[in-house]
Formats: structure tokens, sequence, C-alpha cells
């Protein structure tokens, strides 16, 4: 059934999306995007996305249009964000993803952004799917929690069909019975979505888990099954954050995580720039020599 | 946590959603809606409506905008399809629901239909939910297939606290483990929904099953259980339907229903004013008159 | 795959099992079972059997063996409980269900009850189930929490190929994503059941809801449903229960239930002679004189 | 609710399972399970037992007694295979893990295995729990389909508050709605029973996955995520496998899944004896020197 989809036609060739600036996803490089789950002023954005950057990020997220179980939570700082967005990567060089929840945003939050998030609410919002992939942005589709692998290339093709190639796939954590985690990291993905399509497949450990402790075994787990990316909120003062606060890395432990992300990165073939300790490649025949 | 939300306000009371020409969902009587899944056409609609109605269908259900799966599936004839429900509801008395699925078009489908439906794959889009909510059109709220009742609480409360107090409450099915069905009929979420909230709930027994022959046992259940009625997919000829055909039943498939179903909702205190069959009210001491 | 299953075999025909005393599971009358979650002593079991008998029901279930979550929690009273359902039988003359949990104690529970109950956390114990097997006592089968339908029926065969044909299945809820009731009912499971296999097919309410208030709507919508009895935990004081408490129905509650019960019963064709009110049968002809 | 349990106490201090023969499961060391899923004959078990053990496998696994969705699948050779596994543990040194099924065998199966499995479907045989807590073989005890991170400590505990401390934990996948895989594996559990317990805690790829090609990449997922060992099914012939051929790997592809995850134990501070490649301990300063 799924043969003829565009999400599948030579699943054996791998495609890299470029984003901006370099950034390429889906390459041997590993990506790691990071920043505030919401957008919350000019300070906090330019401290985390100035930390990330040094430890290793090549892009920023940050949510402007937040969308929020309850209608009395914060609903994000809008067009105010994008324009703090817009600053902070003239102040950094990162390339921004963002969300865009409503037909009537795409083409506002393509002006400002370098990639547009689909969030997993709205992977079945068909509407939106057809706008977005009016345009030619490279889009983040997160899986929705409870959309089945066939369904998300189901909601990719909506994208592609419109003409729009430039799809990331994101898995993020499916709903199940288990309550001990926020969702259930279903890392089984990664290698069965490389299978079955040529578009790069990148993984949300923050959102998946739930808990700031769970971020790096998860973020580690998704690279050693084959991802091609991360990303994962941060914050400056995760105590203090507007939302998802407590799936926040902080500062240092962002750093932390990349720290321990390179080896396993490293010991999957996969380039991680960021860490300058010098360890064999993990498919290569000659042993470390540093 | 939830006690605040305004469909939880007074869950004793119980509200009662005037939708127009005398239906009003959430009395004694049980309401019955009924419809093509798509409107194909203005023949098969004409014919449906009239046959709904003669056996006992107080409104009409009919997609001109369809959310689907693929791209490339049937997405409904739109605006078109809009002006045949208008033309089916002179023709027949009925008020019509159907769904909307972009916040462009709410303003286009409120002028058509009497009440606005909003899918299961969009309970959490929020910024169509908050155009609906500036409405003050009777909005038949679907639950997404794996919202929690909690959640669907928290959608109606988008709508809600935007000023638009006419939502009705619908289950339609769960995603679970099971594969008998297409989803699976939370049937217990009536009776907790009626425990927890004020406003109508009915129930879709169509898209729960996912196949004609149980359209039936789970309508009754529904009703056994508390609902305020039910949503049901009909089609003039079912194997040459559009989209949905397994699901739906024939003309003389819902007439059927109808008869089964009347003396179930009589059972649990329920007017069925479509059936003249004299049975003794289920909790009065008198017997019928008629 | 399944065609061959014994409990496939004539799923046209209807099987009854027989189970003592005039017991009959899967015929017109609707059967009733009721009683304690476990047996805590002489007097609350006999108290409870005499009005569970009086309002309506035909068999007695009880705990002896419990299969308990901690090993800190109440196990039963074992062969001291087993010895007390027979006397309550004896003083009352209904007929006694109660699970076995381990191979080395189905020739015990055997000599002392009239049907042996698997345990949904045992359906697929397969030792457990050949044992089971190789007795021709009447078995209730409940379906595990997370087994779907086809996983039922094989372990239905499991009993069977053992040349025990005396089977009926059990509905008591899955696990699912939803939080808002202990488990899941899947009410769905009723026809689709009466449709894949000539089995008896029979719905606890009691834990699928896991709370007294739902027991009623919930096992309202199962006979709507066409199942062809319900299984009820019944307390004296359900405050005070040892075990699953909060979901006991008190000794009024289950007569309120049984007076519910009975329209429904009789508005899709089911006998309910607990009731003496006269109702026109759901398919008769006549309509009521009363 | 869970402080209390023996399996939390001090669950900063990590237990280390000592099964036999110096295999120690929760060491420094990454402990690999290998073995058919079923022992079909002595010549397929000992040429599978000298592979696994020339990869690098430190335990053998095989089925003797087999629990079956359907009875007319092969139930595996019973006593026969037990015998085998104590002749193959013989010729190579590898001791023995093999399920047990009913309490009536724990003696039996204790007298010829180095460790009892305790399968996910009998992970609530509270009868089968109890009787093998008191033996003080190590238990490899395997979590429920749809058992909670809760319910499995809670299992544990039925083990351990008999008196049998030498637990081991294991994750191997859980059934939620997706399809594309036979189960989900539960990748964060490994990190939240790290947090929980004190208990080791190891991962079957090979059942979470449901085909060969993906236990690599859920093998390396697990060891990143920090899991103390993997148990893989492996077959010399997997298209002839009498079950579970579609999820086994070949010899070479246990091979191949051995060399892959050495550089991923080391990433994450873990020995990986079998390997000889010289790669820099993740965490340490010092570049290898061998």
């Amino acid at each position: 059934m799924l043969t003829n989809l565009r999400a599948r036609a030579a699943a054996s060739a791998r495609t890299v999306i470029d984003v901006a600036d370099g950034v390429r996803i889906g390459d041997v490089e590993l990506t790691v995007i990071a920043g505030p789950c919401s957008v919350e002023g000019p300070q906090m954005l330019l401290e985390t996305a100035r930390a990330v950057k040094g430890a290793g990020a090549v892009m920023l997220r940050g949510g402007a249009f937040k969308p929020r179980t309850s209608p009395y939570s914060f609903q994000g700082l809008g067009t105010e964000a994008l324009e703090l967005l817009v600053i902070a990567r003239a102040a950094t060089g990162l390339p921004v993803v963002t969300e865009v929840l409503d037909t009537r945003h795409v083409e506002l939050v393509a002006a400002h952004a370098d990639m547009l998030q689909i969030g997993a609410r709205n992977m079945q919002n068909f509407a939106l799917l057809a706008e977005v992939g009016c345009t030619r942005m490279p889009v983040l589709l997160k899986r929705g929690q409870s959309a089945s692998v066939s369904e998300l290339l189901f909601a990719a093709e909506h994208l592609m069909s419109r003409g729009n190639l430039n799809v990331v796939l994101c898995e993020r954590g499916i709903r199940t019975f288990e309550t001990a985690t926020r969702n259930t990291l279903d890392v089984s993905a990664v290698p069965v979505l490389k299978a079955e399509t040529h578009l790069p497949v990148i993984v949300d450990p923050s959102h998946a888990g739930g808990r700031a402790a769970l971020v790096a075994p998860l973020a580690l787990a998704a690279v050693a099954a084959g991802a091609d990316g991360i990303i994962v909120e941060v914050h400056p003062d995760p105590a203090a954050a507007w939302s998802d606060g407590e799936q926040s890395l902080t500062l240092d432990g962002f750093e932390d995580l990349m720290r321990r992300l390179a080896p396993v990165a490293r010991a999957v073939g996969r380039d991680a720039p960021w860490s300058t300790r010098s360890v064999a490649p993990a498919r290569g025949a000659m042993p470390c020599s540093a």
C-alpha cells in the first residue's frame, strides 16, 4: 500500500535535507537541535542559544505559538517570539525551527524561521500539512502520539504531494498504558523508518521521557538505534520555565549530554564534530593514536 | 485540576443544546444523527436524508471537507457539498452537521451548517478550536483517538473559554492494541463524562467498530450506558461508497437499527418518539397510552 | 488461521453451558453471577449470597485464592474459603465459581466449586489451562488485560483441545492509555466474540470500570451489546472489604442494578426472570397491558 | 507505595547477580546471553552454543518448555531439552537459562539450569513466582507485555519476599497500538528501572522487535540506554526454526551484532571483553595503550 509514496521511493538512497547555513540533516554528521520549549524573552533565549551552540548544537528550537492542553496555560509569545528567534539567529548563526499551528500563520512563520515544525497534535491536521506543503521550507514533522509508522509516512506524503520534499521525520514518544514516563519512546521506529523511507529521522527525547533525568539515556539510545539527530529542550532555569520545565535540561545538563553523546555517535559511525576527543571511527580499521 | 472548567461547573445539572428546528441534544429524547460519511452527490444525499428521517433520525450528517490519511484518497466535495447539504435540509427539515478542518473555512461552513463538527484528528487543533469558539454555533466535538477524558474536557474548554457554550461531546472509539475493530469503543467514557460534565454526550458507533455489523450492538450499548444520542453513517449503497463503506449501514440496516434501539432507549428512561410501539416507560408506573 | 479452532466450529449455533442446578449460561435467560471479591468469612459470605440470590443472581462468586499485585496484600483464605463456599451453596442453592491459580490446586478447587475461573493474569498460563482442560468442569475464562480477541480464542482452545468443552468467555476490560477507569471495557468484544465463536460470553463490569458507580452503566451496556450474562462484585460493606472495595456494589446497590437491568435485558430479547414487572418482550407483537 | 519493596531498597547501590562460572550480571562487563528460541535437538544446540560463545556470549538460552499461543504449535522438547542444555553447558562452559512454566516443574528445571526464566506471560503467575522464590536460583524475570514498571517491581517482590534475592529484570517490549513491530521496546524502562531498583536490567531485542533486522539497532539502543546486558535469539538456520524464526539471528548475524555492540558498550563505560579492538574508554582521560 505504501509502495508508491514519495517518502518510500528509493528508500535505499538517503535524502539529506539542507536546512540553512550548512546545516544538513541526514548526513554523516549527527544533528543536534536545542533550545527552550517556549521563547519567554530575549535574555533567556540568547543565553540558551549561546550555550547550546557552545556545547555543539547546530540549530535552535523555540516555541512561539504553543499548543497547550489547557486554554489557561501560556500560549506562547507569538509574533514577538518569532522576532526574538530572528535576533537569536543573527547573534549565534544558528538556524531556527519553530512550530506553526494555524494555516493562516504559515506565511508569517515561514518568513522568520528556517524550518517549520508540525507538532504531534497536528500530524493529521491536513489543512496545515497542505499549506506547509505549498511552501518549500524544510519541515520537521513530528509523529502523532498515537500515529502508526504508516500514518506518519502518509502525513509526510501530504507535504510531499504538494511539492515540498524537504521533510524530516521526528519520533517523540507514543501514548501507551505506561505512566512512568510522559510518553513511551518508540525507539524501534527509528530503524523501521530508516528501512521504510529515505527521509532523515530524528528523535525528541525530551517529550518522550518527560523528565530531565531521562533525556540523556533516551538520546543515547536514539543515536545508537540510528537516528540522524536529536531535538532537545534546554532552559537556563528549568524550575522557572513557563512550560515543560520538568523535562528541560539545564545548560550544564545539555553540555553533559553532548559529552556523553559524542562517543556513542562515533560508535555507530557518526561524526560528532563538537567533541574534540580523538576516537577511532566505529567502523574504521585504525586504533586511536591520541 | 479540572474543577474550574466551564465543562465541569454544575455537572449535576444537565445542559441541553438547542441545535435548530426543535432538535435538542441532551434532553429526555434520544437524538439520532445519521447520513453518509461523505456527500457524494445530490441524489444519494437526498435519498439518504429522506430515508433516515423516515426511520427517525432528527439530524443529517455528511462530510464536505474530509480528513483522509492518504492525500490520494477522496478529500470531499467541499463547497459543493455544503450547498447540497443546504438543499437536503430544505427538502427534509433535518438540521445539518458537517466537519470543519481549517480555520479559514469556519465562516463558510458556519454559513451552511447548523452544527460544526470538530473531528477526532483535530481535537487538539487549538487554532481551529479557538476559531470555532468565537462563533456561537453548536459544536460536535469528537474525542481524539488517543485523547484522555480529561483532554477531551480541556478541548471543550478551548471552545467554551471563547464564549461558545454549545458543545456536545462525542465518544467515537480510542486506539488500543486490539485490531479486531477499527477502534475500541470506550463505552465507559459515557458514564464518566456524564459524571464529570454537564454537557451532552453522544456516541459514534460507526467509527468505533469500523464494520456495519457492529454498529447496532455498539449503538445499543452506548444508549444503555447513558448516551444522549448517536451519530451513524448510512449510505444507499455502502459497497459503492467513496469513503467508509465498510462501516456504513444500508437504508434498511438503519431502519432495523432504529427498531432495535427504541426499546433499549425506553428501558433506560429515554423517549424514542420514532417508535410507536407501546411499551411501559422504564421508570414510570404508568403504561403508555399512545 | 482461526477457522479450525473448536471455539469457532459452528459459530452460527450457540452453545449453552450447563453449570449446575439448572443454571445454563448462553441460553435466553440472562445469567447474573454475583458475590464478594474475596471470601472473608462465613457471615459476610452468607449475607451476600442470600442478598444476591434474593435480587436475582443465579450463581455465587467468591475468591479463595487471590492473585494480588503485591505479595503483602491479602492472598485469600484458600482452602478455608472453599469450604465456606460449599456452605454458602448449601444454604442458598447457588452454584459457585471461584478462581484457581496453580496447577496443583485444580483438583482441590474442582472438588469444591461448580465452575473454575481462570483469571485475566493467567489467561496464557498454559500449564494451568492444560490442567483445567483435563477436567470436565465448566470454566469461566477471563480475557487477559492485553489479550486480543484472537488470543482469547486460542486460550479457549488450550482448554478445549484437552477435551473440556464447557468454556464461558469473559470480557473484563483491557489495558489502554485511559486512566479514568481501572481498565477499558471493550464492549465491542461482545458482538465480535458472538460472531467468532459459539461459546457464551459474559462481562465483568466491576473489574472493567474499577468503581462502583460505573458498574450499572457498564452492565447495561454489556447486556445491550449482547452479553449472555454478567459477573459482579458485591459486598455488605465495601468500605471495609479486604480487596476491591472501591468497585464492589453494596447489597442495595446490587438490587438497584438488577432492577435497572431487567428492562434492558428484555429490550434485547432476553429473559430476566428475577423481575416480575410485566413488560412485553422486545421482539413480540403485543403491547403491554399492565 | 513502592518505597518498602526489597527491589527498591538502596537503589543507589547496584546489585550484581552471580549466576555461575564467573558470569556476573550487573557488573561493568556487559552480559550477552544468546541461543535458540527452542532446543530442537543436540546438533543445532551445540552448533549454536559454540558459535555464540565464540562471538562473545557468556550464557546460553534455549527453551525446553514453550508457552505458545496455540495449543497446536510446538510446545518444546521438555525434559529432553533440559538434558541437551546440560550437555551443551558441559561442552562449552556456558551457564544455561531456560523458562519454567509450571509450579510442578520448578524442581526439575532448577536441577538442570543455572538460571530460571519467568516468561512475560507468567509475570503475574503468582503461584509460579512463589515457588521460584523458594529456590535460591538466579531468576530472569521478564516484564509482562502490558505490565507497568511498578507491576514488574511487585513481581520481583513476589520472588524476593520468599527469600530469593537473585533477580534480574528483563524488558522485552510492551503491547501498544503499533503493528510495525511485534511489540514496542520500552527503552525508557531501562533508565527508569535503573533509578527505581538496585537489580540488574537486561533487554530482549528479539521479542521486542520481532524481526531479525531490528535486533541489532534495538540491542545497541538498549545498551546505550544503560542496560546491563541483552538476551538474543540465534539459530543456525532461522528459516527452518520450529519457533520464532523470523526474529532469530543467524550465527553470522550474531557475530556481526557483537562486533557493532562492542564500541557502543565502551562508549557508555561498559567492558566488552569479547572485542579486542582497542578503543579509548568512553569516560577516561587516557588513550588506550593496547
